[in-house]
Order: structure tokens, then C-alpha cells, then sequence
């Protein structure tokens, strides 16, 4: 591996996304992706009895199912890299213990898709590992009650709000397949000082928009040299908010830019407000409908820039505000 | 890098530890191994207004100070890998947030000092940094609250119970320094289904004892071909349950072995039970006294390997057992 810059990283081996695969709950089948998802429930437990337990079953699920779509048995995957936003990460330890993995707990709240794919291709890039597996789930019920309200109180929700996505993702990485990961960027935590816990997007896009900012400086690109660039879920707000930061750095996304955020759910019609959010949303997105339309050969050069919002339900009562975080993966389709 | 066996990774270009840091609190100051650490604090709250923000500071503090030992200004740390026991892992993004370093969040519960280790070393042996620093910090307020009960409750604490340390530990990695890292080795999930939260090290033995077994498999080494195999936090319990799973297998620890969680208190006299906790307990333990005695040439060859119980209230309360986990790091001195 070789540093670009002051904070990129080049893999010099290139390393493949084998398979990945996707799914999602009722309401993001519902959505403008539908057809990219591998499974959709209907059922928001998925036969479990507790959110926290169905969250747990997706990633089990999501993980065994790149395994299979990359012709592989988990005893081939010589590492897994996941996380999620249940205190202490349990839907990953526990959707992971069946499955006798080496497992590394990663923690970067909504940006996780970014961080674990980021760290399986690093791990594959070095010869740490043949084959790593990158993964992320969330739960629209088990995040709303462990950080904002019990459901049953039906608390309105601001406009600002977003709705967090009940969905999995697992990516494949190893030496093998049509898109490779060319470089990547881990983020600097970035704190304005935003303390409303229903903006989110607010809180991060000062982190995207510091990522994105230094990594076409390392790299001396510019929006346009990229088909698509995708940010994790900013939203409405956050991304409005990261369009004008970059402005103020002359910096213009113009059409490339879009969020998962906003591409999983019809705003308007869906009733969630400002979008889309959790690590199920970048992670479902990207494993889904961003690696299918790179596969097809629709996007060949494309940033995958996910972005995390660190805050406890403990903090926000302590009155501390959300510090943001944004990773980044560059990769390349020879589709 | 290069596999050897199954699941141990050999680091060709062998990363060192530049420098290290120690911090605790009052009563781990009293314990055995006082002159080991480089601050003490008697206010447990070290001046802030919440036992989480106490321990947020102890993160910051011991991150600045072993930087500054390393003769580094924070810009010169390429990546910081840290984690801890709250949730959302919000000692460690608060802690950071100030320090302007691309920031990777790692959860592996009281593992995180050997996680965090092994993939600063990692980052350093591929190139993906030329320094990356490696941090934990836990508190015994902070975790007794969230884990089990308010401490105005007094809750009566039952024999097999351990004490969160209250402490941290920083490690910069980099290619200079007497003490370099060798091989290391990522655990699987273990579970053999004990749901006592007050008897973690049960819990967590049977991940040390696979994770141990397998690395003596795959180097086709044994104990006595280390000067010293330090555990996390097994203590008193977990510490016997270890010896008795390996001895099934015909390995016999002899008096090679020691526990951190036993080496920091005086288990009888300082009233811990089955011994001291948490991630600063392994954090604090390595990155002073086993670093200590192995810069003094006292130790040459140690095995490092830290445990975590990955669970959280949530999963109690749902009657969910006590996955462990046991990650590995290999350390050899040319003191």
C-alpha cells in the first residue's frame, strides 16, 4: 500500500468485490430500489421476538447469503469486518457467533459500510487476509426506541428527521470479479457544534464535505472525473448542507452527487421526511443497486463516501453535540 | 503480510511500538503495580461533571501523552484505532474529536487494547500508515451504571464479580523502537451459552482458550516458548477456567501465564473480588507494565491477548447468553 497525499490510501493490489448482497424490511421494498434488493420481509420481526433479535437475523442473513452468491462456505472467509448502532455493536456479535469467522467489531455509527469496506480491502490488499467479508445492519424499531422514543408514544417527528432503514448489507472482498477498489480514505471526526439529535444531517455533512475536500486534494481530481459520487445518508438537509460547504471551497458537485438516503425511499411519498438513515441505508444501497449498476457496467468510477453521526442517547442527555465522521472507498468497474 | 496456519497473521516488515502511556485512577494507583503508570488520578471525576465525560478524558489524556512520548505532534498520526465499553462508543469518537486524526472505531468490548494493537500494527506493516496510534479506556462508574446498576444503590457485588478499571492506555506504532510486533491473531465468537453478567470471565474463557489452542496450532509453538502470555480480564474465575479448558487439550500453562485483571489490584486486600476489568484494565496493564518490563529486557517474548464479553443490557434482558471473543498479539523486545 502507498500513501497519496496526506490522508489516502492506494491499494496497490487492487482488490475485488467477489459478491455482495443486499436486503431490505417492507417499507424500502416499497421504494424506488425494490428491484436491487436480493430479499425483502414483510414481516419487521422476520419471525424473531424482539427488533433487536429480527436487526440480528439480517445480518446474519445478508452475511450468509454474499458468502453463497460468492461460491464460498464462511469457513473460506478468513475475517469479517462489521458493526452496527446497537449499544456495544450486539447485532453483529451476536448475528456473527454461528458462523466461526475471525470477527473484528468495527464502530462508525452510519458510516460503517464505508469503514468495514475500507478495512476489508486493506486487509486483502496486505495479504492479511484472502478473502474478508465487510458488513452493516440496522432496524428502523430497535434504533427509534434505543435513541429516540418507545414506538408506542408515536412522537411526531420534525421535518429535519430521517427515517432509519431496516436493511443489511455484506460485501465479498478477495482477488476475484469486475469491480476492484482503486483507494480509500478514513475520516477525522468533525464537530460543529450541531446538538439537534433529529438533524443528523446537519451533524455529518461538515464531515463529508471535509473528506471529499481532502481527498480531491490528495488525489488532484474533481467531481467531474467520477460517474457517480455517493454519499451514505445525509438526506435532504445534509445534502443541501455539503453541496454549499463545497461551494464555499469551489467545489461544485453539480449532477454527480447523490445520497442513499434519499435514492432507498420516495421522499414524498413515503412520509420520511428528510430521507433515509442507519447503517442498513448506505449499506443496503451500495450492496444492492451501487454494485449492481457498476457490475452492469451503468457507473464505472464511482465514490462511496458513507457518513456516521457519534453520539450516544447518553451524550445527547449530557448536552454534548453530534461530532460526524465520513469514510470514503473509490472503486472501479471494468464492466 | 503472510497466513501461517489457519488464522495467524506474520507482519514481514515487524512494526514496533515507538512509545507508550499508562493513566488510572486512585484505587488502581494502589494496587501492585502503582509505579508502572505514567499519571494517577485520586478525583475519579479528574474535574468534569460526569463519570463519561471523566472517561473521555482519561481516552484524550493518555492518547496526548503517548504521543508526545513518541516525540510526535498529533498531525504526524496517520490513523488512530480506539474503542471502549459505552454505547456508541462515545469515549472514544468525544475523546478524539479534538485531535484532527482520520479516526477507525473499534469494538471488541475489553478486548479492544489487543484489537486496536493488532490493527495499528497492521496499518503500519502494509504501509496503509507510516504511524498509527492504538487506545482503550474504560471507568468503573461509568461502566457500573450502564451496565448493571446505579451506584447509589450500592448493590451488593457477588464473588465471581470483577472491577471495571477506571484507566486507559495508548500504544504508537510505527518503525522505530526495541519492542516489535511479531504475528497476531483476530478471534472467532465463542459462545457456550453463560448469561451470568457477574461472572464475565466464565464467559470469555472459552474464546481465550480456542484463540490460545489455535495460535499454538498454526506457529507450532507451545507456552514454555514464551517468557510471559498475559490475558485481559479474565481474573480469578475465567483465569482457572483457562487453564482447565487448555489443559483438556494437553496444553499446560505452568506458571507462564498471567492476568491483567489479577496483576492490577490486590484482589484480596483492595475488596474486587474476582479481580479488575473492563478495557482499560488489559489498556493500562500492557501499555505500562508489560511494555515497562519488556523495554527493561525483564520479558523478550510475550503473547498479549485480551478478552471481551460482547454483550450488552439489551441482550441480558432478553435473555440472551454471553458471546467472548479473544484477540492476539505477539510481542518480542531486542532489550
Amino acid at each position: 500500500m502507498k500513501r497519496i497525499g496526506k490522508y489516502t490510501i492506494m491499494l496497490q493490489n487492487q482488490p475485488k468485490i467477489i459478491a455482495s448482497a443486499a436486503i431490505v424490511g417492507k417499507k424500502e421494498a416499497e421504494g424506488p430500489l425494490s428491484e436491487d434488493f436480493d430479499q425483502t420481509f414483510s414481516d419487521s420481526k422476520l419471525g424473531e421476538d424482539s427488533w433487536e433479535k429480527a436487526e440480528t437475523s439480517f445480518l446474519k442473513k445478508v452475511v450468509e447469503l454474499a458468502i453463497k452468491k460468492a461460491n464460498k462456505e464462511p469457513q473460506d472467509v478468513d475475517m469479517i469486518l462489521a458493526g452496527d448502532l446497537m449499544n456495544q455493536c450486539t447485532t453483529s456479535s451476536f448475528g456473527l457467533r454461528e458462523l466461526n469467522i475471525p470477527f473484528l467489531g468495527q464502530y462508525g455509527a452510519c458510516s460503517t459500510m464505508a469503514q468495514t469496506l475500507m478495512m476489508a480491502a486493506i486487509m486483502v490488499d496486505s495479504g492479511a487476509a484472502s478473502t474478508a467479508a465487510a458488513a452493516t445492519a440496522s432496524h428502523f424499531c430497535s434504533a427509534e426506541r434505543q435513541f429516540r422514543l418507545p414506538l408506542e408514544y408515536g412522537g411526531q417527528r420534525t421535518p429535519t428527521a430521517q427515517w432509519t432503514v431496516s436493511g443489511a448489507g455484506c460485501a465479498v472482498v478477495g482477488d476475484e470479479g469486475s469491480i476492484k477498489i482503486v483507494d480509500v480514505m478514513p475520516g477525522k471526526i468533525v464537530d460543529l457544534g450541531i446538538k439537534d439529535a433529529a438533524n443528523m444531517g446537519a451533524a455529518m455533512a461538515p464531515a463529508a464535505a471535509t473528506t471529499l475536500f481532502e481527498y480531491f486534494q490528495d488525489t488532484g481530481t474533481s467531481p467531474q472525473d467520477y460517474d457517480k459520487i455517493f454519499t451514505g445518508d445525509l438526506g435532504m438537509v445534509g445534502s443541501d448542507l455539503l453541496r454549499k460547504l463545497l461551494l464555499e471551497n469551489n467545489i461544485d458537485l453539480g449532477t454527480v452527487h447523490n445520497d442513499c438516503g434519499l435514492m432507498i425511499f420516495d421522499c414524498d411519498k413515503q412520509d420520511v421526511h428528510a430521507g433515509g438513515s442507519g447503517c442498513g441505508c448506505a449499506g443496503s444501497v451500495l450492496c444492492g443497486h451501487i454494485l449492481n449498476n457498476m457490475a452492469s457496467g451503468k457507473y464505472r468510477n464511482v465514490l462511496f463516501m458513507a457518513t456516521g453521526a457519534l453520539m450516544s442517547l447518553t451524550s445527547s442527555q449530557q448536552g454534548e453535540s453530534i461530532p460526524g465522521i465520513a469514510h470514503l472507498v473509490h472503486l472501479s468497474s471494468n464492466s
